[in-house]
């Protein structure tokens, strides 16, 4: 087991989404990872995959995603004309897992495509090819979906949604976030839990008006700027106040909090 | 017919559906299913076909499937181009069923297409084939359409929707609810009770302002989860509070209401 | 002429609807035929066709048919291109009928098409062909629209609709439709009269706001539904009451009026 | 004289129209016709280009009109590519006169595509084809436009119409348009004074809120009815009242009127 | 000088515009000319052209018109595929001017692909063609742009209009521009000045909502017009009043001026 | 130092960006600079790619730039179909700087393909030529963001800010502006000095409404035409009030302004 979890991505369990993740794999139940940015869903996948020794297959879904982009297309090759699996059609051909981060900025013919992948049927139609593939054993969906800045048109429909097991996610409590930049950045110890408090003090700062709070990413930046010699407040300020706000007398609002840490 | 019944996939009646059902088959008169996410037309429209021993073809209809997708096309392979069947042309001349899901989603040749099938013509034009296709005996067009997220503009027209015998599905009975949770997931009818239970508490708190109410199939990804081991609270909070809203409060909401049944 | 009728589809005129068309066809004038759904448009021109003893082609526009689906295009078969006439080529050709079913509908190139076929000019400018083709003798343009459920932006613009010699078709009077509803499903007349007697009802509940009242096709499929052994409240209900409404007060008043009749 | 008229299209000037299309032809200046549908714009073109002793092309705009489809395309004939002129090329090579009736419906593309004719350049450059066409002799540009009922976003811009001399239509006076009816109709002078008394009547109906007046085209339609045998006010009522509005109530009103008349 | 001058195109500068125009020249700067239509921008753009004795490629702007239109494209002749400059890329090889008129129209990627050549790199990159292209010489870019009726979304960005230096055309003085009627007509003095004088009280009637005033253009077109025979009142009124509005009223308040003038 | 330091683009540091530009690049993190129009954003980065001695690579993004153009695409030549590798390919495999350009403007696919490139894979998925690239070592992400003018809808999301180091750029300090000036025109001291104040001076007017203040690029460009021997209130209008305004009002009022300096 050892050796194993020296292979797996770092990663920090923060409540009990292992079990549900291994729970709803025996029950061939597809997974909706829900959360903010940077609170570790897509890390968290990468973290299942290696631990349950599957392989993983990530697609970034955007206003485009069309589902040829995920079950494949003819390819003219020479005089040939070749069908090329898409990344849908290789992990359910292989019974590996398929990751389709933030799911709900894709084309509504992806979310159709993967219907009779999320029930009883658990196959997949490629329509242009004329094939039915029967998922692979250990085929499994997982989905991230971010509902902070999903404008209406764009949330999934109830339809979809029930058709997933659903966690939540959110920032990680103060002493493991903490772990998590010393185990990524090697800052010292009382460093990170300065940034940490710095983080919370700005997540909790409602009346800002800002749209998505600081993530562990940003604090991780702004521990690696100060490792490599950028003074604190200037790290603090370029890593974790200015991705947060456009509005300078918000920036500004943030440096003063920085200034008050460091 | 006991033989026939062990093939048949599971279904419990809740009204005269099957009658009805039956009446327009023998009128050859199309009907539309219609009703909420995870009543059971779907699964209902598999179960009259296997009842009645006809194919089925199922389309899950989405903003961009069109007429050409249901028709077929002209695909080039190699030296030659050769007509590919649609779906429903495959129906149509085999005389099978074809099963439309969420019919309003498509694009609007898909409606015209099924005109001259839905009235006394009975027939298919495959306008870019140059065929007149006459349904076969025993062909029937079954729709599905779900009016609770419908919006204005992609109502079905009322010349579309006078074309069908309708009917309204709706969430089983109790005891049927708690039938159809044994059957599905072999959990104890006593928890398999209270699942119904909790279901019908969520289905009434409309205070809360959720789009669509818990269907069956989070009661049977609930009930799966706790077969496996889950614990009762985590696997209804996963498979049932969280698919239902993203507004924390809501969910927190919902998840008192499991703490008090489990 | 007996024989004659024998072929003729089954149609009883309400009005001098009949006289009308012929005088638009002896003197070569298109004609637009206006009304709700189900109110025997369609089957007025079959009939006519027939009478006349004219071929009837029939185009049921949407909003994707656009003038080349109307006048041709060429096809690539093996090292040739080929040119395929459209249906109203077709039709222009051989003197035939088209009729263009929903006419408001279709994109706007299809209304410019049809411009010189509608005025002295009676002939068609096949553009791509590089063709004049002078409507052939018996030729006749007849266009269906229905004003209830235009949006604004769908309308016929009025140098369109003053092309045309126009005719509004509404519900027949009772005892007319009642004898259609014999005739085309052999059920007893007083229960045919009692039918038609709940579609009044039904058709003055203006404060429920039904966008279409029902037509005479929900009729006959209620009739067919009771003549193979159906109750008749149940169809009733989904013949009629439900493809009127998707809202559960209406269809539960329009059942509540059916129970009173049957 | 005498002969050449008799070749002219059947056209009764209303007023000084042929003496400012003649002097605006001389300065070889483009002329806009703006007015209501059916007041004969249409017929005037082809009137002066008769007279003038010019070729006409017309090409009627819609708003998927395109500058290709003005200019010409590359056509692939077997193993050839052959350049074709558009309709409007062929004008400018030939010295005929072009008519885009109803142009500001066209696309932007086609507006720019007229700029360089209607300067003092009177070039027409032919971008795909790497050509410069200067404008035969007699090459003139007419266009019509009715501002009845364009929207606001598909007004001509000032920069355009600043481009051409510009002349309204509006209905003829009565002896005028009763003689219009004579001469295409054959009907008898007093019921021609009758249909225009009529159409005069409905013109002045201005609080039915019908969005285009009758056109003399609806007049010479219910008089052609009229002479194979309709009764007059069937004739009127479904070429003149339907035509002009949906709305029962007012094509009642106007009904109503045809019959003080008839 | 003088035997250049005569080759120059008819222009009478109204302020410092050629100053301006030469001194942005000799910094290789580009140019914006602003203003309402008909003032005379592409007309200077000619006269500065010729008499700086460069080439000019003039390109009128459209909603549509793409970069690719600019640049350039690959056309298949025959077997092979051959690159063609588009008439940017050959201004810039060549070092010629050249005029992007009413710019504020073109697509996005058209802006962008004249950065490069608006700032010091002044080069302009073909991507398709993988070819930098450093700007000829004696390259110059001028552009246009009407703020009258541009709408809200196409304004010029202000980095856009930052790369420019711009200057603003008005109508010219009262003499200056009887002289340009005279000049270009060869109408009489005062007949010209009673034009002016009629164009300058029509351009004061602010209440009359005309949404872009009379051009200098508009009197050219009617001293045409009346030097050719055609009455005064006439021609002022088809070439002045009917095309500044579609308002009947204020057509007649125009024609009312015209009659007091004339 | 020094010679490379002459090889340098002129720029002046007027705080810590070249400290926080090293260490991010040291980190492997990507950069987003922010600021308006003209402050120096795009010549920072190329000051920094020569003195780190790197190759930079510009892409200036707009509303249709889409992956396609940043990743490459298939080119037919000939017979053969070649892979042509677009400019963030060609930076990713060469270890390139690449710099988008107004990567808000970009279409949405565009951000998703940089993700795996600005987390810890640091590789670019090239999906259509079925390749990973690992990022070169030196390769670095820099893209520029105008928050003043970017529209709601074009907002960077959260989720992608976040994967940035971000720094503001602003107005440089008088005296450093002046110096800017005098280096890049030659311009005497205290005529850039009194350029600088006219800056100021308009940058404060918030009540004009002017979108973006004038950037240094403007007092440049109305140094150079100085330079040439334009007067200095021509030139300050041309180069710096008309490209601030269409408001002739506004324009005027900056033209005082001009008068009351020079």
């Amino acid at each position: 087991m050892e050796t194993l979890k020296e292979k797996l991505p770092y990663y920090l369990a923060t409540a009990s989404e292992e079990e549900i993740f291994e729970h709803s794999y025996k029950n061939k139940l597809p997974v909706l990872l829900k959360g903010p940015t940077g609170t570790g869903k897509s890390r968290f996948v990468e973290y299942m995959a290696a631990k349950l020794g599957k392989e993983l297959i990530t697609v970034s879904c955007h206003e485009e995603t069309s589902a040829l982009d995920l079950l494949g297309r003819f390819l003219v090759k020479g005089a040939e004309t070749v069908w090329l699996d898409g990344p849908l059609t290789k992990a359910v051909r292989s019974g590996a897992f398929i990751y389709l981060d933030e799911i709900a900025e894709a084309r509504p013919d992806v979310i159709v495509a993967i219907h009779s992948l999320t029930d009883h049927r658990r196959e997949l139609y490629l329509d242009r090819h004329d094939e039915v593939i029967p998922a692979g054993d250990g085929f499994m969906l997982v989905a991230s979906y971010n509902p902070g800045y999903q404008r209406g048109w764009k949330e999934l429909k109830p339809s979809t949604r029930q058709r997933f097991v659903s966690y939540s996610f959110d920032y990680p409590r103060p002493e493991l976030e903490a772990e998590i930049l010393v185990g990524e950045t090697g800052i010292e110890k009382n460093i990170a839990k300065k940034l940490v408090q710095l983080a919370n003090k700005m997540r909790n700062l409602h009346e800002l008006g800002i749209s998505e709070a600081a993530s562990t990413r940003l604090l991780v930046d702004a521990a690696k700027l100060m490792q490599t010699g950028l003074n604190a407040r200037t790290a603090c300020s370029v890593a974790i106040a200015e991705p947060l706000s456009d509005d300078r007398e918000v920036v500004e609002a943030l440096n003063d909090i920085i200034d008050l840490m460091f």
